[in-house]
């Protein structure tokens, strides 16, 4: 079973990553970018044949590693 | 008008980050995690109300600066 786990900075969280690609993008000639903000994606391949339990263990692995949940949030897509 | 764009690692193309998540999650006492890839994600704001002129200004953001298309694939989603 596969699932995909994204982590992004919660509203409010400054992402000095997000700004510097912005400036980056602007400098390049890219336009239209009114804000960039970057996060992390985590493709997960799972040997539970079983939705639930994937999704109790990728929310483990979210909470102890995967994520900073003091100012990140996930979200977890089983596939 | 927002989108995600997606970066992932392409195929066969070493992945040691993810390598170390799945090293660290088994010793955390987390089981069944089979495979781990680690990719980017970023959240951008567009400027353009239109759909096929944001995707064009997505398509060289990716191509320019957020992905290396030798070791990188990129999928680009508007919301």
């Amino acid at each position: 079973m596969k699932a995909r786990v994204v982590v992004t900075l919660k509203t409010g969280v400054l992402d000095p990553q997000g700004k510097a690609i912005e400036g980056a993008l602007a400098s390049l000639g890219i336009a239209g970018v009114g804000g960039v903000r970057q996060g992390k994606v985590f493709d997960i391949e799972l040997a539970q044949p079983d939705a639930d339990a994937a999704r109790e263990t990728l929310k483990a692995a979210c909470e102890k590693l995967l994520a900073n949940t003091v100012i990140e949030n996930y979200t977890i897509d089983i596939a």
